[in-house]
């Protein structure tokens, strides 16, 4: 066939356990098993033709074309690389893709970007994984990708053999009623990249006992979801968020994500909840703050987001869904 | 004698390995070695007077009385029970003291304020006690005021005898002109006294890991003090700082110092270095922040300080004297 096309979409998820640090970089097996959800209210639409015509990969991200040699493009490019391994083609692809949150925001995008560029550029391709074997091969990608991928709240094994270590899914979306209500106050580039991260983790010599801790703490967090318990996952994420960025703080040399935005909307979750709101905060590598809650208060904590001066947006988010083919191309 | 009167003067000390947690809570033996610089800008003066006439102790602190049954009052009056057990009397004493910072600042008083009260009230008493032996006392009072006995940089070793646990001169003050330039942006009272802090040290998952690090660190550090090595003692004194706190913030409850003015203060200082501007930051258990640099940086230093929008006050301190008496009483 001349042309091959298809469109996904995926959203984006909230580690609740964190991804950081690898067993294998090039593989992105991760040192850790990590748990998240996917976030309902963002998404990225992926479209991918594979074009005997072209001459090489074209990049459209948000409507501008990727520099080839910029480092998104080289790593989307390894990625239809492996693509196209698998169905033994050497044909090139047009690939555009969008989200429909701002560039600017903060919020990684690489999940969710992986997740949908997987699922379309091999179903383009003809080859068609199941679930498991569409997660190994997003975390090839972007490790986190391979979490956007089920739906819902979703854990993330790693293993010693690479093709083992993929997500699946703990509840689907409508077990719980949670919230993830994202009070975003970056609106600058982050300057330390997760994959740099993952790189200088094992420098903290923190990171043993932080290993040495987590079966633990992964157990509560997800029996708290399967009890849909927040009395008990509140507490274990935010122990969770704070030691990843004290493992970040104490690598050599430090990455410091800490922000005085996020430090200021931290310290009005704690003093909210005081006060008698049922909500906890969770971080990634970057400078927004995650509000988790039932859903019963997601109005109650947006609207007290919005009133932090330093807050730009907030985006309540729902459960979200697994990657899914779309009808509706881009192109 | 109806009436023994004597004064003392003593500095605050800027910790660049840090005091945090206790082998002995009740007799303040410390769980490590730490190594501090006198802030000589800064001052707690106290005149101790005890009379037979008194029927209780009475405390005056800047110009108020203390409430007999505050945590504060009860901490003094502890402490001269030490002084009276010693010179085995039971007269009863009016204290005055004063510092030359305001209240408000964060800056904590009681390393200063207990340095000053054990050489004031033990002359008071008629007990000539040596350098080492008023550090010990010192120490049960505040642990860390047994460092601003000392003159100049100073270490604290810790023991499993409480009596030979004391601090001791490194290098006088005239050694190195080394400045801790100190950022104000607290005029809040700390919510967790440190007191608290090093009772909870102990819960941290990362303490262990610690105190494994520290010998390494703290030789480093004293070999920067020796050396007049800024390049050297710098990248220490800031992993320093934020292993303090990832320490406080990995407790279990957590103890966030963070605010966002620290933060923005932080951030400043690393950008001022990125530009070529020798400077590197510590903290202590509160929000303000410590600029290290050398003598010929401390007015740029200084000067962009006061620039920070969230600085309310720049205080620049040379190395500062140990405890000593002084002439003029305060009553």
């Amino acid at each position: 066939m001349a042309k091959q096309k298809a469109s996904a979409s995926a959203h984006p998820n909230i580690a609740l356990v964190k991804y950081w640090g690898n067993r294998d970089h090039a593989l992105r097996v991760p040192l850790n098993d990590s748990l998240s959800m996917n976030l309902g209210e963002i998404h990225t639409t992926t479209t991918v033709e594979f074009n005997v015509k072209l001459e090489h990969d074209r990049l459209i991200l948000n409507g501008a074309e990727l520099e080839a040699t910029s480092p998104a493009a080289t790593r989307v490019v390894a990625h239809l690389a492996r693509v196209r391994a698998r169905a033994k083609i050497e044909t090139k692809a047009r690939v555009e893709s969008k989200n429909n949150f701002p560039s600017g925001a903060g919020i990684a995008s690489s999940a969710s970007a992986f997740a949908a560029l997987t699922l379309a550029a091999t179903r383009a391709v003809g080859v068609e994984l199941n679930e498991r074997e569409l997660s190994v091969l997003a975390r090839q990608g972007s490790g986190s990708a391979a979490r956007s991928i089920p739906p819902g709240f979703v854990e993330w094994l790693t293993s010693w053999d690479a093709n083992n270590s993929y997500a699946v899914s703990v509840a689907p979306p409508e077990h719980w009623d949670l919230r993830d209500v994202i009070a975003v106050v970056s609106a600058e580039e982050k300057t330390i990249g997760s994959t740099e991260g993952h790189r200088a983790a094992s420098t903290s010599p923190f990171l043993v006992e932080r290993l040495n801790a987590l079966p633990g703490r992964f157990h509560r967090v997800r029996r708290a979801i399967l009890a849909k318990d927040l009395a008990l996952l509140g507490p274990a994420i935010e122990e969770e968020a704070i030691e990843l960025h004290s493992i970040a703080m104490t690598s050599r040399p430090p990455i410091y994500y800490w922000s005085p935005a996020m430090v200021r909307v931290i310290q009005s979750a704690l003093k909210w909840r005081a006060e008698g709101l049922a909500v906890y905060f969770t971080l990634d590598a970057g400078a927004n703050v995650h509000l988790i809650c039932e859903s019963k208060d997601a109005e109650a904590v947006a609207t007290r987001a919005r009133g932090i001066a330093e807050v730009q947006q907030v985006i309540v988010n729902a459960p979200g869904a697994g990657a899914r083919l779309v009808e509706q191309h881009l192109f």
